[in-house]
């Protein structure tokens, strides 16, 4: 049994952070299944999915230790090839991947209390992003 | 056909590690399936699961490479914020990410030889974590 | 419905990268399912999984960063236990994980038009990869 639901935030570029674990959770019990995994999955190259403490100070800690590992203002091969200015977004999103598969039992996710489900933008200008949210399970 | 169980694992605090591989090849087992994927999960925002080589050195190499790059002494803004001592860990824990997807085939997981399934412990204080290890196949 | 397929890529060793999109299509192709997910996944602690925009100044740059923060020619205690000059290699892959789950619909991969799936090899020699594309859904 899959249900896949979709749906879209717009983001400010790079640096911004959305907890979206009410969407996972609605997914899921729009399922009706009980027990199984949902997939949240970001299409694109330059965004991620990971679980964060959802607060100001989390986020704005990861942001700066991004910067320091991918520095915005740093030389990229990406950019001398093709023009662009996003060479940081495209590693930041590499290390952190885009797809986060989170367990859930009688239809309640099986994350921590402070544990929020998160999308990260790593691009240099703001963009519409799509989000997937797949519920596999029974 | 989901199987999902639990266990608790006592850590000791930033840095320690430990294998969970046998557990996940005994939620394997004792499910009975055949073909599938094992998806361990550790639910909180102060903690990782990846694979490793599971042997001192290796850790070490790690537990160094994060500190350098999410120093426990470091200035955060979570510190800032909450008067919490812990915001490397909540860094190393997003970088790392909480879950791991495992296939296996005839009961077996498909790891390689020397490839461990290894929670890691980011948070300054030791812990008793839960770990859920969801096994769905057929 | 699981289907699992295999298949082998010869690397040339750390900072080689192979884009294994059309594999994880066609094994949802021919697994004959359309919706679901397929889990890529390299045996082996040395590599890892994850996507990019495939062009080689991503490539060369995500080689370059990982460069700093796990510098091939570093001193590692695994070298000193165990002999071995991959220490890189190993933190490189406990950081980016050898697993990715990808979702699909309609039998199409829920991928960015400019995200591949991407075997990174951190391994300081070449190896010959086992990777598996297991395929789950109905």
């Amino acid at each position: 049994m899959v249900h896949t639901v979709e749906r879209t935030v717009r983001t400010r570029g790079q640096g911004d952070a959305h907890d979206v674990t009410a969407d996972a959770a609605g997914a899921v019990g729009r399922s009706g299944l009980r027990s199984g995994i949902v997939t949240v999955f970001v299409p694109g190259s330059t965004a991620g999915i990971t679980t964060l403490e959802f607060e100001d100070g989390v986020v704005a800690d990861l942001a700066a230790a991004l910067e320091r590992l991918a520095p915005r203002e740093g030389t990229y091969q990406h950019h001398l090839r093709w023009g662009d200015d996003n060479g940081s977004g495209h590693l930041r999103a590499g290390l952190v991947g885009p797809s986060l598969v989170v367990p859930f039992r009688e239809g309640e996710l099986l994350l921590g209390t402070w544990q929020q489900i998160v999308l990260l933008e790593f691009d240099t200008r703001p963009r519409t992003r799509r989000l997937v949210f797949q519920v596999m399970g029974e």
